[in-house]
């Protein structure tokens, strides 16, 4: 279940503290110009050491498996990874006995009877998202016609984001924040009725990352408490553009060529430095758990990247679905 | 891409105004009891005829075509479809040149190059959940040990919801609002890492609802606004209960036991009363549209059935993913 | 279980004696003319009635309930099916008991705990495939540059099919056959790596079809006993045209242009008129078994429209998967 | 499409002198004892050296990069390489003008522009099928109740092996030959109707391996010479014990417990040492080639571990099907 796409195919591996991290991407087109350059910028914007964000140095640098030859895609399955560095996996041994809260530390040891590797959370670290990223590099080389951007529009509740990152900091607690994502100049009609929605391909990638709990498009939430005279969006020209955009960008499931918003929910980072009162399964009595190591104070503020990453990979896949059913729209 | 599922697998066909709205389900175990009025309580709920809900009498009686034998399913593909009657399309002609706003009507038009079928907007109708109720209630007979329940909890943005109802009605205006849903006793160690978590499995599912907006698991968006200290969930008890539940029953995308809850947002409906001034496609200029016929004033009254149906399928083939790679769990 | 393709996806429904006998086509493009009419001559040849085949008059004609509108194909799922007929379920009541040699009756049983439709082999009926040719005249409809055509070139070990059907008419038994199938004109590109050849793909789809014991392609089970030099087949022109065609128009599991040619093998109708010494579950003993009742001497004779079918489909989603990558080859 | 099974899920990548050989298992269960000595069994079985196949040696060492744990499995997806080494590169540049009769060399590089990795036949080499083996071993460890066993049954035409490989060596030309693979003590009920039949799964996943040209079950081609009263295999006892095997252990797609055989015809080496006449793409006119380099005269021979794997492999995925829908069968 580690794959997503029905065409444009991505599949992940690796865990926090394992030898490596990586992707599969399958479905690719021969002839993209692909070098290891190309992913240092967004891999950058992933990576920790900014104010707010864990001390640890991922060794980040992306090593070409296979799929890309003399410089070019070939239109075999690209094969992408790193090695993992700088791991101290001290800290996580007692986890096992007494589950973080807000981890998947309890439900990881449920799901897999014990042999699932804990170190670093494992297969179920933040670090996967990893080779989201790679993948989300290949798809906007796909997408250029577009542009995709996401940003932290507010952190711990406050739009002042520099601000509530240095009072988590101060606390030694976390803090959560909402990332916005634009896709401007989108293709008229993508996504495909009725389980193929954008909504839904683009929900069901976005909630595999960890730390999201909601996701709304365009006017979102607020649309329940809006009449129809509001939130209509009326069609003003002929290229179908819209006086609104509650709808962010898509009616039916289908994009109608306006631009693409959404939004997306991202939980404090659960290693909180503060202490915790929590179940020792082990000794089966309540007990304080201080989580010491490196952590996010934001992790929100990594996820921008990783949220674009998600909406190219899906909308490149929608893009093939339509152009084998549709052939190529003028 | 009208199919769901990995193994207990729901499809749907139909148009609004076509001659039939059905669905076919795969991988449901044999022996299940079955019969036609099983279906009428949940039918029911998702009927139209209370306040804030179109006049239309829809044909809902359901027909067994395939799958069932002496009352019970046989393990093949169960066909269940329902007649329309009572439809009216005279009133949809002219909205190929005229797309409603809101409505799927020009983003089918774009996709489908004119051939869709406009008829009571066709496929993109929420006439076609009419098959997710039928499936969620087979995929409710396959959850017994759970409970899963939606109500809506606000409309217009009002928690009266009868009188945001009343409201709406007196302006001719339509109204979204808010479903809950939770899943009572859920068994631990559902969801697959990485792409295949509840909350993607789940969000796939509901987006494919016409009119959703918005999804959120546990405090959603809310989340973003607390501290780690405050968001995490202590463990209080052997059996992995929490003190709290923003998690919504969901650590790493896998279920830890406590009751699963999502919230979604539902927009207003967007065939309104009220007169709109949008693009006539054919004569190239801005026009007054008035939109007549039957309609809902709050869509979101007939939904929480949809939605529960929704949580039972993406379960019922969450259990069945995790039981085949795992085997029965003690 | 029940759907076939990536793209272009075909589901099948329906028990032998059930109601109805039906499928389910999603991924079709709108704009493809469709009548009922279109569907008469390929049901014709899939239809008993002269000699080897069975009596039995099937209510054929097929009731189109989605997906067609104004004698369209309007982009949203097809669902047409038949009303079965003209069965007589008595006979079949005691093959619980009595498994019948060759037949699905002991591995339905196994399969489904006693609960499977066991009338007219329910849902292991090659009733069954008359979704595949309905099917087939769609994916027809899509690949018309190309001349898919199948014909019987052996039956009962002969060349001389009337003789031999007419022996085995004689001795009141039955006899399988061999089917060649032909793709004259295929787009050259067609077929995916590793797991998604022509072969893998087609093969897939053929053996979902009742009674096929065997497939190869080009020289296929001669081809273990020839040498490389006599097997490859040159190239002669710049089209990439070769001069023999050992490898059935594929290389490495890719289409080249060339005749694409496939055979598979039949078994001999299960049914035999002949007494068959078996074990009754019920009384634990070896007893004798007389199958009455209508039947095809031979099965063989009805399916090369089947196969056909088949490789319509395939090919149809293999275009669309392709196309859906690549874009539009010149 | 480089990923194989619906809940047992395996990927491949690499290129024959590419960095990298690799396969991704995906829906492996937890705890199962993993260490890379296990498969070199295996991997010996189909590593180079003897007499008939090519002199290259395989740096065929697996590198465990992800999803086991302190020697076990973790249930995340289980990423599995080996570094190439060895590879003469230089005698391929020349077959993208003059592709090589009987290689994928000439549709490569239609399919993929030209983008191809051409080297050792790149992603379309018998290399990919490291990745195979490799994921044998683990559906081996998952379906140690069975035996899972090929061999080749003939080579060249000639049930005399050893013979038939000196002489085609003498001729420096090559043979195909006949794999037989049999499954002991299959468990009854796997396979699923009607598309995901064993016979549908086990060709799928077998077409996909370079060279094969034809599958055929149980008696296979043979059967459409047969009558009903010769083919049917009565049943003799309680357990569904046949007293002929002519289903090959296959009614109605699904295992009914006794033996499964299947036999693969392969096709002789493309490389042959024999002068061959073909077309020059970039001249435009008909030459003389000659291949030189070290391949194997049978390449038959190294393959039964090959289908064994594919075997495995087919039935750990349907026998997670059948448990995820019926649960665990008494």
């Amino acid at each position: 279940m580690n794959s997503f796409g029905l065409v444009f195919r991505v599949s992940v591996f690796g865990e926090s503290h394992g030898s490596v991290t990586g992707v599969i991407i399958d479905g690719c087109p021969p002839g993209i110009a692909i070098k290891p350059e190309d992913f240092i910028s967004d891999l950058s914007r992933r990576k920790s050491g900014s104010a707010g964000t864990t001390k640890r140095k991922e060794g980040d640098f992306p090593e070409i498996l296979s799929g890309v030859f003399n410089g070019f895609s070939t239109g075999s399955p690209m094969t992408i990874l790193t090695r993992n560095k700088d791991t101290d996996s001290s800290a996580y041994i007692e986890f096992a006995d007494i589950p973080r809260p807000g981890h998947a530390d309890y439900t990881a040891n449920i799901k897999y009877y014990g042999f699932g590797d804990f170190r670093g959370s494992g297969h179920f670290s933040g670090r996967i998202t990893w080779g989201l990223v790679i993948a989300g590099v290949i798809a906007k080389k796909l997408t250029t016609q577009m542009k995709i951007s996401a940003k932290l529009i507010s952190a711990g509740g406050s739009g002042n984001i520099e601000n509530a990152v240095k009072e988590a900091i101060a606390k030694d607690d976390t803090i959560g924040g909402i990332i916005e994502c634009k896709v401007k100049n989108p293709p008229q009609g993508l996504g495909e009725p009725f389980f193929y929605s954008i909504e839904s391909a683009l929900s069901h990638i976005i909630f595999s990352i960890p730390a999201i709990k909601g996701i709304e498009f365009g006017s979102g939430f607020a649309s329940a408490s809006m009449s129809g005279s509001e939130h209509n969006d009326p069609f003003i020209d002929e290229s179908g553009r819209t006086a609104t955009n509650n709808a962010g960008g898509i009616n039916g499931g289908i994009s109608n060529g306006n631009e693409i918003v959404f939004r997306v929910a991202i939980k404090p980072t659960s290693s909180t430095g503060i202490e915790q009162r929590t179940f020792n399964f082990k000794e089966k009595e309540m007990q304080d758990l201080k989580i010491t190591g490196r952590h996010d104070t934001c992790i929100a503020l990594r996820m921008p990247v990783i949220i674009e990453a998600a909406a190219a990979i899906t909308i490149a896949d929608l893009m093939m679905i339509d152009r084998g059913i549709f052939g190529i729209r003028k």
